[in-house]
């Protein structure tokens, strides 16, 4: 007997039959011998209705009131699916955070879970019965409703199995796992058995949006195994384990792209101590994410710096900068939107050299030119020309030998 | 000073618009210099779309989590409306029945309040933060939320008065007040300024259906002075009120009427003690409310009893006598489901004489037969063909000297 959480997704509650298949599943893992508790998200289009009121309202509302409007999205489906567990037989109740309780601070609007009693929970569970908790929320300081921010939904499913001491989280969604890379693009990526925690933190990072990357984050430091499966098909999906669980540990287990960037180079940096203090500085205080950053050698007393900034903060970051041309005392900017980075992420990186190389080497026979390069334990991305996307991630999928006998039926990454 | 508490229904709060007018209401309020609390129903087509998905899944559905699923609309209309007020300038926040809380009972989808803890809400209210609470529900034991069934929300706004010892429950809906009779039948009929709470029962449960029927009961009980108001029109409504503080009291205040009935006769029932107890005890069992009742002296042994039941009752309640004849020993049943009940209520009555023939004298002269008669202390009730409703109202509305000079501009009861 296991003890497993179980979180399905807007899409996969979206109709009141979606609802009644839910039901189903559970039904069967809990007829397979299993304690199981189950998380639930909005039925999908809800919360963005929700949102649009309070925002045509006011555009900065109240973040308490937004979280006491959107909350109901989730307070819906649990009793919804509470009634259709029920209805074949499975004893059920739905939970809010407030009753749990699942404690947040007061960041409302993108609250931190602070903690979970789950002991009612665990009681009930013990009984026979199948919690049915509501996702996204839970309760502040002062008795108010919170919200975790969007895709909370896979952290409330992480923090309660955690809470919970569960087996496993299974994580429903509209894809059936975790792939080698996006199968859109190349049609033989694979689906993972197995990945650690550390490489999906990466993959996920870098594009592939499967699981929100605070849930990952959770589930790896509180050591809870997650799957990710589909809701719309009955197969194993991808485990998101520790790394020690993994056996065969690949040398690279998956290529993630993003075309989500932008590089700015800064030309004739005076070369001098608190430069790069100074423009980083200058960028985060406007709210800029920077990614990837290089700063050549210096000639002549002065340097060139490039970097990369998500492709929406491109016009903050030149105006930024622009107004601080005279005080970092560079002789120009250049700015580039059509880049894409592409990375190659496995753990078993660690132990293998050589891995960089056979990215350059693969790159540079398609005549791909490599911008930039960033490294770290697990992981090597590069930026490229935005029009080599396909090409790159396709031939760093061969050259790392992850291509599938046979191409994958439809699915997304 | 005054400390009033305003309840805005479902088409008052329908869209964003009416929201924002509404916040513009409580704001006028305020700015005159009262303390003020707000209760709101869902937004009026909310409620129905939540009821239809909970019996779409099961007839029999969970009632708690029926309640946990539809007390979400009024939910979302508190977080709207505080956004509403806090954009103009008004402090505001939501409350949930749990929060307040508001404590109930734990017969859900038609609760019981048993219940309120306002201290929190009125040292709000002091430092000029108006509370945005949500009508219809609660939280009942092992703190589940509990709704208070349709209509629920003029109940509390009722007890939240009483609870806040407020001056006064200004009920907003789509009428501008309580009526003699109603406008769409006769065209003359006058607003009652005030109108006592025995008066508003007996017109409520006899068709003027302005306040829900427990929200008057509890009004009289707490002595919680309600007005009914226009939510679209800026003038003033009816008071329901205690009779001592109606100084003129008017021997008849309104003429109400109900098409929701159907008359039966059991003819040649054996007169032998207890009849009477088998017959509606049967029908008490099936469900079935009774209303009027008569039984005329015996003749031969035997008697015939006339009663009346709502409408949509009657073929449960034939079905329940017609099983039950040998054990009754009557002949047989008539039904007439084409009859209506008109009713003339009035305070003043208590101390005339002659109310009831006035009434028997004007619907001779207009050739109206009379069925049935029922009598209280303020209300005299005649069971007439249906067809005879409009005329039997019109002619009943003059008798007793209620016409306007002019007639009211469109509006109904």
């Amino acid at each position: 007997m296991a003890r497993i959480v179980m979180k399905f997704g807007g899409t996969s509650v979206a109709d009141l039959d979606r609802i009644r298949n839910v039901a189903q599943r559970v039904k069967r893992e809990k007829e397979a011998g299993n304690e199981v508790a189950v998380v639930v998200s909005a039925m999908s289009g809800v919360t963005n209705q929700l949102v649009a009121w309070c925002s045509a309202l006011s555009p900065l509302h109240d973040q308490r009131e937004y979280d006491t409007v959107v909350a109901t999205g989730e307070q819906v489906t649990t009793g919804l699916l509470a009634i259709a567990l029920q209805t074949i037989g499975v004893p059920a109740r739905s939970w809010q955070g407030w009753q749990v309780p699942i404690s947040t601070d007061d960041a409302h609007g993108k609250a931190r879970v602070e903690g979970i009693d789950g002991s009612a929970l665990v009681a009930r569970m013990r009984e026979g019965e199948v919690p049915v908790v509501a996702g996204f929320q839970g309760v502040a300081p002062g008795n108010r409703i919170a919200t975790l921010g969007r895709g909370g939904s896979d952290l409330s499913a992480v923090a309660l199995a955690a809470a919970l001491k569960a087996d496993r989280c299974d994580i429903y969604t509209d894809v059936d796992g975790v792939y080698t890379t996006d199968p859109r693009i190349v049609p033989r990526a694979r689906k993972l058995e197995r990945i650690a925690y550390e490489e999906m933190l990466e993959l996920a990072s870098v594009g592939a949006k499967v699981l929100q990357t605070r849930s990952v984050e959770l589930a790896m430091k509180e050591r809870v195994r997650v799957q990710v499966l589909s809701s719309f098909e009955d197969k194993p999906g991808s485990l998101v384990v520790d790394e020690d669980e993994i056996v065969e540990k690949e040398v690279v287990s998956g290529i993630a792209y993003s075309r989500d960037e932008a590089k700015i180079t800064l030309r004739q940096v005076p070369d001098r101590p608190g430069i790069a203090a100074a423009v980083f500085g200058a960028l985060a205080q406007a709210n800029v994410n920077v990614d990837m950053i290089v700063q050549n050698i210096s000639a002549d007393g002065s340097t060139d710096i490039t970097f990369t900034v998500g492709r929406a903060d491109l016009p903050r970051a030149r105006d930024v900068l622009g107004r601080e041309q005279e005080r970092l005392g560079y002789a120009s900017l250049l700015a580039d939107p059509e880049v894409a980075k592409i990375s190659v992420v496995g753990i078993g990186m660690r132990s293998h050299a050589g891995v960089a190389n056979t990215m350059f080497r693969a790159l540079a026979e398609k005549g791909i030119n490599i911008q930039v390069i960033s490294t770290s334990e697990i992981k090597v991305s590069v930026l490229v020309g935005a029009e080599y996307t396909e090409l790159a991630v396709r031939a760093l999928h061969t050259a790392y030998g992850l291509d599938a006998a046979e191409p994958a039926p439809e699915a997304a990454a």
